[in-house]
């Protein structure tokens, strides 16, 4: 969020960019502590933050924008794969699915679960998070066929199904006790694998 | 419900078995309708079904257990592979995974989600529906490795995490709109195969 105009300023953050940070903590807290996508006000996050509303709406247009900006910032950057074999790529995709560096996040995601069918705004912002996710393992896959290291006749957005699900139900649910999530990541990769690689 | 002395009454539906499911369904509906497990009253089950709380009492122990009886009719039976070729069996089970008869069951299974890991109650609750299915699906791969269709070296835990993932992450989040649900069992079911085929 800085631009070249702040490398003239004095040393420090700029105290835009603390008001920022400061109203997208004040969110990922109130909807940790509760609220929901629906109930959390602008008014409430401005109070958590210590700033006026106004200043909320000069750097977001509205609720949903600052919303999307928030749950962006709780999960992070996607995983960068490496560009080696597929089959590192997808361990660090896969890994990552699910996972949760800020703790806030566990109390958060499996809340938007309820909503996804029922809330079209909430669907979306969901998507806007997994979308860029999928595009990066899409293209890990693509790579893969077209380097000949996986089969040409695979069917791609299946496959991702089959990477990505255990690790959700998993992480998420708790799905199966008798799982160990330190090693899914690993042996999914090689259960997908043995089934698209080439021969 | 029925016992054998039941079969000496006049005809009709005895009216012990007609205040179970008047309970039972009464659950289901101030389920689907918001309540929630934690929130649930038997007095408001009570209410609704139109008996008294002592009509509960003599039936089920507690709150849980009638809870956990209602989310197991709310769910069904498990579904019963033929025990054909693995390929039918994983089909009929894997078609099964996040399938709802019971249209409550979309308000109330998803609901569930953000309780797994804080709530131990409801995971029990959780883990009493899927671990029979689990176990049919187990079942079903064992018997391929038994009698030679599949690899006697497959981590039949994990074969079961790509099988139902899938199934459960496109069903209750619509994870991915691109995929075709219709579809996806068997080609998840194909997908795994590929793998796990003895050679």
């Amino acid at each position: 969020m800085t631009s070249t105009a702040d490398a003239a300023r004095p040393p420090g953050r700029p105290r835009s960019v603390r008001a920022d940070e400061a109203i997208v903590e004040a969110t990922l807290d109130l909807l940790a502590e509760g609220s929901t996508i629906e109930t959390i006000s602008v008014e409430a996050i401005a109070a958590r933050a210590g700033v006026g509303k106004a200043t909320i709406y000069r750097r977001w247009p509205g609720k949903d924008a600052l919303l999307r900006d928030a749950l962006r910032r709780l999960k992070g950057d996607p995983p960068q794969p490496s560009g080696g074999s597929v089959r590192e790529d997808l361990i660090t995709l896969v890994s990552a699915i699910g996972h949760n560096v800020d703790p806030r996040a566990a109390q958060i995601m499996p809340c938007l679960v309820p909503e996804m069918k029922r809330s079209p705004e909430q669907y979306a912002f969901y998507q806007s998070i997994v979308e860029p996710r999928r595009a990066a393992m899409r293209e890990v896959l693509r790579r893969g066929v077209r380097e000949g290291e996986l089969r040409a006749d695979i069917d791609i957005e299946v496959t991702m199904a089959m990477l990505t699900g255990p690790m959700l139900i998993q992480r998420v649910l708790n799905w199966n006790p008798d799982l160990d999530e330190a090693t899914l990541p690993e042996k999914v990769v090689d259960g997908v694998l043995a089934g698209i690689r080439a021969r």
